[in-house]
């Protein structure tokens, strides 16, 4: 006789995303008072620190500033001195910056009720994420984002990843970190093209899910470009609280195949891993969307104008809408055969997001590469136009 | 000025355990059923097998089992050639094990909408959703376990893992499988002492959650070492209910330090360690359950009788109730260590389950070197009764 068990729970996920400026200054409580609430009277939570190689250049008094803050905490203590790991994508290509963190959390016997914290770029927080999701089934994880993409998507997000055999983000996890801050004097060491590829993320969100924030960003078009803090700020909140909301709202462990937020993204993979990583991820981002873009325009869901007037509005921000590898042969091939990866890594069905119209994303199950040829054609011209633009002006 | 958002969201887990006999038979529509109502319309699902060596020699005629009842489906199609991995704890210490299925789901392009499947023991079950919950964020993970312990305690949980430099379940998550069919027929081939040893995982539950189930199990005493095809049935289904009922209404997660399945464990995983895992875990499970009901009795929460009877009932299930090991000078320190890395592993404060009373668990926090060394002297004292009496029997 056949019988059945049903087993059935649910868990609640919850963790805040706090925006800040200097977490480390000792008169900044907004960390001593986050262990505070969370601390155990019956022993000191261990905090193991991984910090971005870049950062650790660039914020030369971060060590200092760390152990002096730690050294008043009476709820925690430091696990070991931080772990400096190289930033940037070359972190999750590589099995051994994995390893060694794992081997930190073994070493400095951090346990499931004690802290480990990522301090860096995207790849940094995914690649800690995802060592602190696997450790002893999950260790707490704090993410401390220091890019514009990272502080305004990546970070405040419930992924974690790392590649495998150049595959970007084959292995990982769906594992919400405990907190988020959002500590805004880190960007201040960025150079120009990372300031600038984390604005992406942010036209990308608006022009699916919000045209009031796009029209606002529109309206900062020369203030973020020359580092404008109270545009970058507002900005960097009002796009992690979109990204927040979509996840709370959606799918957050991506059950299904529609992925809206990675409207522009099918391409900005590929073209990624084509540029060798040359191209960074936000800058591949916006092609991706004025391709998507376009397109959206060529099967008649946007007008002329609304396309170019967001291809316009990359281009005015200081960021890229096109990229000679798009138009070699081999280039053409590749990209769309970057669809078919797409739709494996997500599984399923093909599903990619495009406009409806602007500030509304839908799902298309079918992307006809004669248009994205076509939208390819349309943005590399235009590209030129601007160059000679520049050159005039 | 500082800024707070707040992100929260729950995800609903449920999964079924279903109890039948041959699988694979044409005639079994367990599966077929299961397939059909997760179809999508769009695509056939993969399904990459990953097969238990020693179930794979032992079941000589599965390959084609498998090759036939997957030719009748249409909802779903093989991946490619099942994986066979070799089974017991060794696969879950082999790093290139792990390697293996990784590399087989890239190599099949299995994806998040594909299922990965596991027939085996409860190290081949851990380590192949291990490596199903990594690839791609999550690939769905049906377990076939094949040991009465897989059966009817770690395969019905939401717990994977491998062992990370000989420390046991070091790596993991917290990933439900999508479902579990649970195929007596496989326990037919399992040797003597893995039959047994699976018994232990039912004698715990039972202990700390339900003194009926005890004493039914008690009744059971001269059937199930004679393997009994119905009392072992009945055994697997009720231990197998219990752990589920336990894990729902618990902590699923175990996000919190107590974790009262772990009832016999904190000295059955050092004792595995110690002899090289040469004693099975049920087996060191048989001891760890007899030397913290001892300790419970020392510190005056049982009747020597009481304690007895269980001590009785393990030895004449067939299991063992002590080992030299833990009489030597070195394993006693050995032992006692391991409440220290049993804590490590949970985190936070120690904590141990123990029995209130026949039939019920109570958290405690301190563990009494010496009581523990004193159970262990009064049951080498019971073993050396017990090999006196089989002699004259
Ligand atoms: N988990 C997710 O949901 C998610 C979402 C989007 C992107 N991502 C990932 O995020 C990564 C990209 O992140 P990113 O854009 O932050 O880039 P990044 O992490 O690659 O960092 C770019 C460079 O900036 C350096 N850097 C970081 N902070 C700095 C600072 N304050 N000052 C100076 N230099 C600094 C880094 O060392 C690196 O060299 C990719 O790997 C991408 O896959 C993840
Ligand atoms: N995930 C959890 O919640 C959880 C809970 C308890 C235990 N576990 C793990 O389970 C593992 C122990 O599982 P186990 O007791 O099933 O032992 P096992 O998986 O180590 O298997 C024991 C032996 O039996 C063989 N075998 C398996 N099925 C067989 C069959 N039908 N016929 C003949 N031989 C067969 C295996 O190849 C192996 O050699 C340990 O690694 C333990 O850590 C996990
Ligand atoms: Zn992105
Ligand atoms: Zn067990």
């Amino acid at each position: 006789m056949e019988r059945v068990l049903k087993q059935g729970f649910n868990i609640d996920y919850s963790y805040n995303i706090y925006f800040t400026e200097g977490i480390f200054a000792p008169h900044n409580k907004l960390l001593s008072d986050f262990f505070q609430q969370r601390r155990n009277p019956d022993f000191k939570q261990k905090v193991l620190v991984v910090v971005d190689s870049s950062v650790w250049k660039h914020h030369p008094n971060l060590n200092q500033e760390l152990q002096d803050y730690f050294k008043d905490l009476n709820d925690v203590v430091l696990a070991g001195p931080p772990l400096v790991i190289t930033g940037g994508e070359v972190c999750k290509n590589d099995p051994q910056a994995l390893e060694s963190i794992v081997q930190a959390i073994d070493e400095y016997a951090v346990d499931r009720h004690s802290y480990v914290f990522a301090i860096g770029g995207g790849a940094i927080l995914d690649l800690v994420g995802y060592a602190a999701a696997i450790s002893h089934r999950g260790i707490r994880h704090v993410r401390i984002p220091t890019t514009v993409l990272s502080q305004n998507d990546s970070g405040v997000g419930v992924k974690n990843s790392v590649n495998y055999k150049g595959k970007k983000n084959f292995l990982g996890t769906f594992t919400p970190p405990v907190a988020v801050f959002n500590d805004y004097s880190f960007l201040a060491t960025l150079d120009k093209r990372s300031w600038l590829a984390g604005i992406s993320e942010a036209i990308k969100v608006a022009l699916i899910k919000d045209l009031d924030f796009y029209n606002w960003i529109q309206a900062q078009v020369e203030d973020l470009p020359r580092r404008d803090s109270q545009s970058m700020k507002e900005l960097i909140y009002r796009c992690a609280d979109l990204h927040l909301e979509h996840i709370r709202n959606g799918d957050p462990f991506e059950l299904g195949s529609s992925r809206p937020l990675d409207f522009g993204h099918w391409s900005a993979h590929k073209l990624e891993q084509l540029s060798n990583f040359e191209v960074l991820h936000g800058e591949a981002v916006a092609i991706g969307l004025a391709i998507d873009v376009i397109y959206s325009y060529l099967i008649g869901n946007l007008t002329e104008s609304e396309a170019l007037s967001v291809v316009n509005l990359i281009h005015q921000l200081g960021l890229p809408v096109y990229h000679p590898i798009l138009s070699e042969v081999e280039g053409k091939q590749q990209l769309l055969k970057g669809l078919t990866e797409f739709q494996e890594h997500l599984g399923g069905r093909l599903t990619v997001v495009l406009l409806e119209k602007l500030g509304k994303g839908r799902d298309y199950h079918h992307i006809d590469g004669d248009y994205v040829l076509q939208a390819i054609d349309i943005l590399r011209d235009f590209e030129k136009e601007y160059n000679r633009l520049d050159e005039v002006s």
